[in-house]
């Protein structure tokens, strides 16, 4: 087993109407709040009215139209609202994006470091405000741990940032708030809990409890994914999505493995840096192909665990045949939920994807120690077998 | 889905020679320790020193010979410690108990109640003493939970207390620190692990999520406990069972679930208050006979689904005849690993069994919200099946 530790301060809240615990929760972290919200939805349902309502006698700022892959620019305004009305704490109102950016704010706003550089290194992040959330879509597991990516438009860079001074103090996650989410975005959330899965799953040494963890977050995402897709307000499929969403990206599904490089979501924000298409959308396009790419005799007995274990597939059969079955089953199974198989239909092109290789390499972190290391022809092979 | 709140505040630290890091994990909690440890045998190995060591510069008072079942009489001892040698912090190295003992102890050093009182009404701890451990035997689970089990011969009580502030600020949970556990001792151990589990799995309503990791658990018990038995420097499967005695009580395993009674804890807290028996051996030896009395028509399904996805029994087989496959593999597990399989071979006898019945209703909790509900004549039942 591989030496790891493990902290998740977060105080998880969850069940159906219990927005209102918000005030119980808040009390003795001060009186003045800043509410960041993404671009409408969370307004026009009247949930951002519901959680001023728990928050009534604080004095409330608010930051709006945070948008998917939260940009810098939103963190710079949300941290000089902070200063300006000396907020004590922070309430996000929304999925991992606004969640996200909310957490770059809170460490932006007790910082005198300009906000991108604490995103590029976040281990100057001394102290953040108290940050509390309200989740509105299962996908990043951003309610649960301590990191936050981060988008610069002027530099085509997508950066990841983890401190554990970035955990949220509690998160309310009612599952019913998920049932206006629409089947593209829920396809797109549940591609992005199995791809947080996968980078952590799929590596050479597993561990018995954490290989368990592993496929039965993907298990509950095949059984329950396309439930929530076909029937949006059934609250069992929804509840089931969320709960596997909050253990994606807080070590739970790495336990004493060794660690993974992420290799998807390292490619996969190159893209979404460049084109802006939605990150689970992304996962989903590059995953059955940087398996097909990963898939060697070294790996071979970690794609048939995946394939008997989450997949049923005979654990007698022929162990490439389980193999490459159970990576078909994967592409099936993203298509089936709805989402695209191929970047070309998202509008994404082969122009940038020398400089997407180069900047993986440079901006994110080496993929060689990925399940069959990817060198920078590795990434355009992957890149290209998606188009 | 049922709601919950999961708050999991401790630091865990998992890996091979990390006892030093406590040096940096106290700091900042003053400079007045106090060390609990067991019997003899962390002191005898050496493991004591070693803690001391890495406290160096820190003054340190110690308090010995916290036994198995930990007593009132050692909580009151210790908390007079606290109180006398102003102590800023507690550092527990041992097992369970000792661990139990120290949170008590914890709490108590910083009241004005007496201590047997606030294990009565764990509600009224408003602070505790900063707590850290450092794990020598995989079992209770007590190194990342909230709660204690502390034993009152004077009264034979055995009640449990959970509080937030009992929680450890950090554990230290070094599998090689348990490979000289005897045989006896690792397989009580995986039988309360297993125990925790199934207290919490065996409810009528599932949950996708906490179903998955409630059977990796117990997969994990089934597959490593018995290496651990017969080669205890196994360091794989000493990690394997260590990390699956950390998910045991804290919440983890019950997500979204049906909250359980716990009732073979009910029922085996009684034995052991009465007879001071081993926690997990009175455990694996109640575990199939309740087993057995709350297989129903009702609760048929429950058992198919544990023989399914723990034993790989097969789901298209008689639904009856697998449940009863299971219990029977459950029982035959426990006594290939060496457990005893009926009480009678600890030297309990019947004399008390009325009085068990009696205390488990007035001074635990109903059994009614078990799988099966069980009433006084059910606990009876289930005692004299055991003897």
């Amino acid at each position: 087993m591989q030496p790891f530790s493990l902290y998740l301060p977060t105080r998880l809240v969850y069940g159906k109407d219990r927005i209102e615990e918000l005030d119980g929760l808040t009390r003795g972290y001060g009186t003045r709040v800043l509410l960041v919200a993404g671009t409408g939805s969370a307004r026009k349902s009247g949930l951002v009215d519901r959680v001023k309502a728990a928050l009534a006698g604080r004095d409330i700022v608010e930051l709006e139209g945070v948008v998917p892959n939260p940009r810098i620019d939103s963190v710079r305004a949300g941290a000089a609202l902070c200063k300006e009305h000396n907020v004590d704490f922070i309430v996000a109102v929304g999925g991992g994006s606004v969640i996200d950016c909310s957490k770059a704010i809170a460490a932006a706003a007790v910082s005198d470091e300009e906000a991108w550089e604490l995103v590029r290194h976040p281990d100057r992040i001394e102290k953040a405000l108290p940050l509390f959330t309200v989740l509105t879509l299962a996908a990043t597991g951003s309610e649960y741990d301590n990191s936050a990516v981060i988008s610069n438009t002027a530099t085509s860079e997508k950066l990841g940032m983890a401190n554990d001074r970035l955990a949220p103090v509690a998160s309310i996650c009612d599952p019913s708030l998920t049932f206006s989410v629409p089947a593209y975005h829920t396809a797109a959330g549940i591609a992005d809990i199995m791809s947080h899965t996968f980078e952590q799953y799929m590596v050479l040494e597993g561990n018995p409890v954490s290989d368990g963890f592993c496929e039965t977050i993907l298990r509950t995402c095949i059984e329950y994914g396309p439930k929530a897709v076909a029937e949006p307000d059934n609250e069992e499929a929804r509840s089931a999505l969320m709960l596997a969403s909050s253990f994606g990206c807080n070590g739970m599904l790495a336990l004493g493995r060794t660690p993974s490089p992420w290799p998807c979501h390292g490619i996969e924000h190159e893209i979404s840096a460049f084109h802006d298409i939605t990150h689970g959308v992304g996962l989903a396009i590059i995953t059955p192909h940087w398996m097909r790419y990963s898939l060697t005799e070294t790996t071979l007995a970690r794609f048939v665990q995946y394939g008997v274990r989450v997949w049923g597939l005979d654990p007698e059969g022929d162990p490439m045949t389980v193999a490459k079955t159970a990576i078909d089953k994967t592409a099936e199974f993203f298509a089936s939920i709805g989402l695209p198989s191929r970047l070309s239909e998202t509008g994404v092109t082969d122009e940038h994807f020398e400089a997407m290789a180069e900047h993986v390499e440079t901006c994110w972190w080496s993929l060689q120690g990925a399940l069959r290391p990817i060198d920078r022809a590795g990434v355009l092979e992957i890149l290209r077998a998606s188009l």
